[in-house]
């Protein structure tokens, strides 16, 4: 995307509006009415509203210094916060990737930094033993975790600092980062009357198509199919968000496509670490009724003649009655992400493990083994179910 | 695999005999002759005779200092040789994946280094829009390359260095490395009467069984079956060789196990490039009774807003008539093998253009962009084929 100034939109008849908010939308008029006092028909209306930080209703959250981060004014805004007021302390709420990603951002800013999370483990996507792995490397770089840590109010601290009161005792911070998630801005979907899916997200068809005629919804504000959970989800990523745009784009200038849906392709960077999953895992696969079996393999990520050591873990989870992959995770330093990818193009047609573990990847030694952990967690998984 | 020595392979019933060569094959009495004397019977054979390196019938190449690269033992010959003579200069002839590779070997010890190849750019798998980016990233590291030069004669030179005559001269070096690819040992298999395949490598079926009953056939030496082409195909590859050995000992221990064949997935490291290709090209797709079109793209590695700017080339062939994707071919400092690995699992299943266009992939700025190449190459070609 090439980015524009609403000025350039306007040349090729595109009228954009900044600093300005839809405060109504009646549909049978088909109306929208904006901030500025105009109200602007249309014949197609998409819907593009993403989501909103979750922000608990306890005291004090609303304190100059307790932020949250959605987009790059936020982020703007938690920078220029931390130097002008010479921030040395922040404390993330929230161990959710976003959270994750924020550690190694304030402490590359210099800042000491504490997570409070909940629960036992950080990012529970992953399993526990991936988990563990994580946690080291981000207390290996200086932050501190604070496990099945609630927090319950936020008050002013000594020294110009806050104080975030916690089930674990009080800590003090110049900053505060609220990092509990996301929820769907479904406010304006709802006052006319959209229908939304089981999720909370705007329900849409595979033409991103609401339960109203001419009226589109895309991106964090809406479900999307889930190919292997065979399920209706909400996953608010950037390049989902990106795909459904253009596919909106294009049913509404008259050229049918089909959004095809998601496999669950994700990935994050932590200090040194890559951590990638894609597909279900266990709980998830059950509730679909599958029946779950999962393996967890410790590989070289390139070949051991090569190698400082690097490993790469990688868990896959795969239906019993069938063979079919249902999921796949990986950590590592180097090559968890490049195999969710290809486990990604795996899903996308329900391929077995018996096919998996024979797959022709492109052998070197400064690339993978000759087995690949690919090979040896599908080939162990299907010995495994079918013993 | 765990390495082993002789007498650890004893201790579980395994008779291994170093420096012995098979003399003749006895079909009929079910016997193997060796060189110290023995007659072997057997009730299962199996030929993993692998390949020799092609030594083209020129005056002199028999002399000390001009060298073929297959195994082990040679590349520590060659060590040995460069360490006692004190080598400053070395010639490779040929321009295949191995003579590449060995240039940055060569270079990393020290010595002047020249290619000559006699067709116009190297490794002749990939799109000539590449090949010019190997060529630089080669130059670039002092490694000089002579292209549309056959190889003559070698002689002895000047100083006790060897003088290889070529048609663009003479050139004089310490070590000569012939790197002019493999053929498939395949005598004893001949002579035995087994039948071999177009290519000239030992048929074989998809439990490695060769024309004849109770001999097996694995690795360098036997053909395998490519998925993509619907042909036997001789690609005498490291992590092939692996699967036909495990499928094979699976069959003869009594569990019938299928090698469900190639896709043609293919690296090398070269400084600092990685070189990838999976599937085939449009010569061969032409032959295969495909209608083939492709696209070149260069997309950014990792997102732009995290990079140094590294480019990673994408080249994508697929069937005009089905749109299904034929083969890729990638280049770039970091991010070719990973894309590469993704298509071979959409080839595996004969996925079309229009799926893999919106695959969903692990999105985060270190790793891709939100439109990965992948994406972006596969609905370029998609267009282009349909428009």
């Amino acid at each position: 995307m090439i980015a524009r100034t609403p000025e350039k939109f306007r040349e090729t008849g595109i009228d954009v509006r900044l600093n300005t908010t839809v405060t109504g939308i009646d549909p049978e008029a088909k109306v929208v009415h904006v901030s500025d006092g105009d109200g602007l028909p249309y014949d197609v209306l998409c819907m593009a509203t993403g989501t909103h930080s979750v922000v608990p209703p306890l005291p004090g959250v609303e304190k100059e210094g307790v932020f949250t981060l959605k987009n790059l004014s936020d982020a703007i805004r938690i920078k220029r916060f931390i130097q002008e007021k010479g921030c040395r302390k922040a404390v993330i709420a929230g161990a959710g990737f976003i959270g994750m990603e924020m550690c190694e951002g304030l402490r590359d800013l210099g800042l000491e930094t504490t997570v409070v999370n909940k629960d036992d483990l950080p990012v529970k996507r992953w399993d526990p033993a991936f988990l563990r792995v994580i946690v080291e490397e981000v207390e290996k770089n200086g932050v501190k975790m604070l496990a099945k840590t609630s927090i319950v109010s936020v008050e002013d601290g000594t020294e110009r600092r806050l104080r975030l009161n916690t089930s674990a005792g009080a800590l003090e911070a110049d900053l505060i980062l609220l990092a509990l998630g996301v929820r769907p801005n479904v406010a304006l979907a709802t006052a006319m009357g959209l229908q939304l899916g089981r999720t909370g997200a705007i329900a849409v068809n595979f033409s991103q198509r609401t339960s109203r005629d001419g009226v589109y919804a895309v991106g964090d504000c809406c479900e999307s199919y889930h190919r292997v959970s065979r399920q209706w989800v909400h996953i608010p990523l950037g390049d989902i968000a990106n795909k459904q745009g253009r596919v909106a784009g294009a049913v509404i200038g008259g050229r049918p496509l089909i959004f095809s849906g998601i496999v669950g392709a994700q990935a994050f960077k932590i200090f040194n670490l890559e951590v990638a999953a894609t597909g279900i895992g266990e709980r998830e696969a059950a509730a679909a009724g599958f029946d779950p079996a999962s393996t967890v393999v410790w590989g070289n990520a390139i070949a051991a003649s090569m190698s400082g050591g690097e490993k790469v873990g990688l868990k896959l989870i795969a239906d019993r009655a069938t063979g079919m992959l249902l999921g796949a995770q990986a950590v590592g330093e180097i090559g968890a992400v490049s195999r969710v990818n290809t486990l990604s193009a795996c899903l996308w047609t329900g391929m077995k493990l018996d096919e998996i573990g024979w797959l022709d990847l492109a052998y070197a030694p400064q690339f993978s083994g000759a087995w690949d952990p690919i090979h040896t967690a599908a080939q162990a998984l299907q010995r495994a179910i079918t013993a």
